[in-house]
């Protein structure tokens, strides 16, 4: 780390170069904090330490980003993108393949490591910490739950769409957090195969 | 706390009264240790801690249950101790209603605040931690789900039962866990009422 000579220092913070506060500053918070929120969980996760793992200083963290809890919903919202694009293909097909095709979308992303651990880090923070829930539950509801519910046209389609992620949920808890056997190491299309009547049955009531 | 002038003192721990190694310690050990593991989750809970809640010496903690994995395990299974009667009430009634019964007997355990706070903490430090999964796994997958899995005449018993318990476990994680409205506020019979249908589809393929 080097020292520049030229800029007052204040509260014996280390130095940054002028790369730190540039246009990259910002994505590399906010990749920062996904990587220290998935492996400490929210309690354990400080602005400092995302500020040194982003090699930033920590009022730049604050001034993008505000407090902790939003820091976190940005992280959150970025790591669960993949699965808010959810709504946005469940018309693409027949009424009656609904449930295949949320199942199918939902259950994948739980199968590439790449989605899968951001999911973990969010579950995980959610399941540790109240206001972690509530960003997540904020998140899962406004931008999830309700765009699908909206393509529904039965009664109380969020209650009915709540119950449809509640089995993919469950698989995905089952089969990669608690990694219970059979379900963690059967093939996952036949996994999809036999939830997707169940998802099908909430969402539409057939 | 009291000084008992005639025992020698080792360590700097504190005195115990005699009471304190009776027959009761062992029951008092376990129960500070669900306590300490749902306030504080797996990682943050010590022996130390547990001992000292139990108000007994750390020695008889391990004494008692061994490592921390072990009094961890001992203290899930008292803890979910309710949740394993569930195979015994399986085969009580018609088969055409075994999904209901089973949705009715997991939900309303996570409905009263006695039962569902240890199973949250169980939930809670297996999805944090490894070793506590490890634990969390083997009691469900042998105390749960296969004895339920014996209870059934279809092919795959084993993955179906374990498909039933994701919607269950799915809709205890939505409603109180993650708070999701409106399922969390919904009324309990009419939750079970639509759930039953894809656990019974599960369990028995109708």
């Amino acid at each position: 780390m080097t020292e520049p000579e030229t800029t007052p220092r204040r509260r014996g913070r280390p130095a940054r170069t002028d790369a730190a506060t540039g246009p990259g500053a910002r994505e590399r918070i906010l990749t920062a904090a996904r990587a220290e929120f998935a492996a400490h969980g929210y309690d354990k996760t400080s602005i400092r330490g995302i500020a040194k793992a982003a090699a930033v200083d920590p009022a730049l963290v604050h001034h993008y980003f505000g407090p902790k809890e939003e820091i976190f919903a940005a992280a959150v919202e970025a790591g669960f993108a993949p699965a808010l694009l959810a709504p946005d293909m469940l018309p693409a097909g027949p009424r009656e393949e609904l449930g295949e095709r949320l199942a199918r979308f939902i259950l994948r992303l739980w199968e590439d490591p790449g989605t899968r651990e951001p999911l973990l880090a969010v579950v995980r923070s959610a399941v540790a910490n109240e206001k972690a829930a509530e960003v997540f539950r904020h998140l899962v509801s406004r931008r999830l739950m309700m765009p699908i519910a909206g393509e529904l046209d039965v009664p109380d389609p969020r209650l009915r769409s709540e119950l449809a992620a509640a089995q993919l949920v469950g698989v995905a808890m089952l089969r990669h957090v608690i990694k219970i056997e059979p379900l963690a190491s059967a093939d996952i299309d036949d996994v999809i195969a036999q939830v997707a009547p169940a998802v099908q049955r909430h969402l539409t009531g057939d």
